[in-house]
């Protein structure tokens, strides 16, 4: 979402097309990318207002070497407080954290207990916030409310499942379209689930 | 709102105490922080959740002197895409940009274009956008409603005042109060501004 050097995606007019070579397209590149680059269509087409944060760094050692540049000679990657994405749909507040994963289930070690913490904590204030899962070996992408993922994250800690598997996603996550432009359309997707009536 | 290194400030039950001696007090540190105690504070009592949002970094060079930490020995401030804090209050999307002056003005030199664009944008998605600012010289934080900002802001670019001064604050914003705990207690004047009814 920055353009450091100025240079901005041109608009996009072109209507979704969703191919399989469109999804092929995009395996070659971060899912972080395709999220970003659904925020920027979303952004210029004004359907919402949605940024990833940036990451957090501990900064140590700054030189410099110009008046008006400073260089960081040393920094080191923090953990992150909340969750990677928020902002505004259509007046509501929304937050979610988007992953993706290898293999027939989603591992509770690739996502921080505080940040399901978060995620439930903007739910109770009445936030909309959920899960952005990519299986690789699918091929697919689902959102998933943060109601489900907090069940059983709690499950997980009173010694159940510590992953949540594919068909799970399949049977209570909703789908998300992959596609040009917006690559990962999960605006649709939150119509679905908490803008039903 | 980062604890890296594990401790999270004690959860503090003393009642708000607005003196001279803790506003005096509060003149040593940055105003940055004393929002970010403030949004700790909202937080530990679960009133909103707000978080300032990780300054943008651009990451040009990474050393890996052991297996899990990596440490970055080049990189460089990026300009923010949006602005400081954003979170939820009341169900409602909350975001702001808070800066400190000197002087009897706030000059519009001191906050991005970009950054006041995306402050209309949020209002006009129903958020609630505001600025807050802190006159050093008076000892005086304001709320000012994004409305007005962007209003005055399209004044000085057809040839207005390139600033706003100290008095226009007082008419059009609201004062909010410096205490210990919060130190900044914004959503007092969130209340005002924005649910009055």
């Amino acid at each position: 979402m920055n353009y450091p050097n100025g240079s901005k995606p041109k608009p996009v007019n072109k209507p979704v097309i969703q191919t399989k070579k469109a999804v092929k397209a995009h395996l070659g590149i971060d899912f972080e990318d395709m999220i970003n680059q659904s925020n920027a269509y979303y952004l210029q087409n004004d359907l919402c207002v949605v940024y990833k944060k940036p990451t957090p760094i501990r900064i140590t050692k700054v030189d410099y070497p110009s008046r008006n540049r400073a260089r960081i000679t040393e920094a080191f990657y923090q953990v992150p407080s909340t969750t990677d994405y928020n902002g505004i749909y259509k007046g509501k507040y929304i937050d979610f954290e988007a992953k993706s994963c290898n293999g027939k289930s989603f591992s509770f070690s690739h996502i921080y207990e505080h940040q399901i913490a978060h995620l439930d904590k903007v739910r109770k204030h009445g936030g909309i916030s959920f899960l952005i899962i990519l299986f690789n070996d699918y091929k697919e992408v689902f959102l998933l409310d943060a109601l489900h993922l907090v069940e059983l994250y709690e499950d997980a800690k009173k010694g159940g499942r510590k992953s949540i598997p594919y068909s799970y996603f399949v049977e209570h996550g909703t789908k998300i379209s992959l596609g040009i432009n917006p690559v990962v359309d999960y605006l649709k997707a939150i119509d679905v689930v908490f803008f039903r009536n």
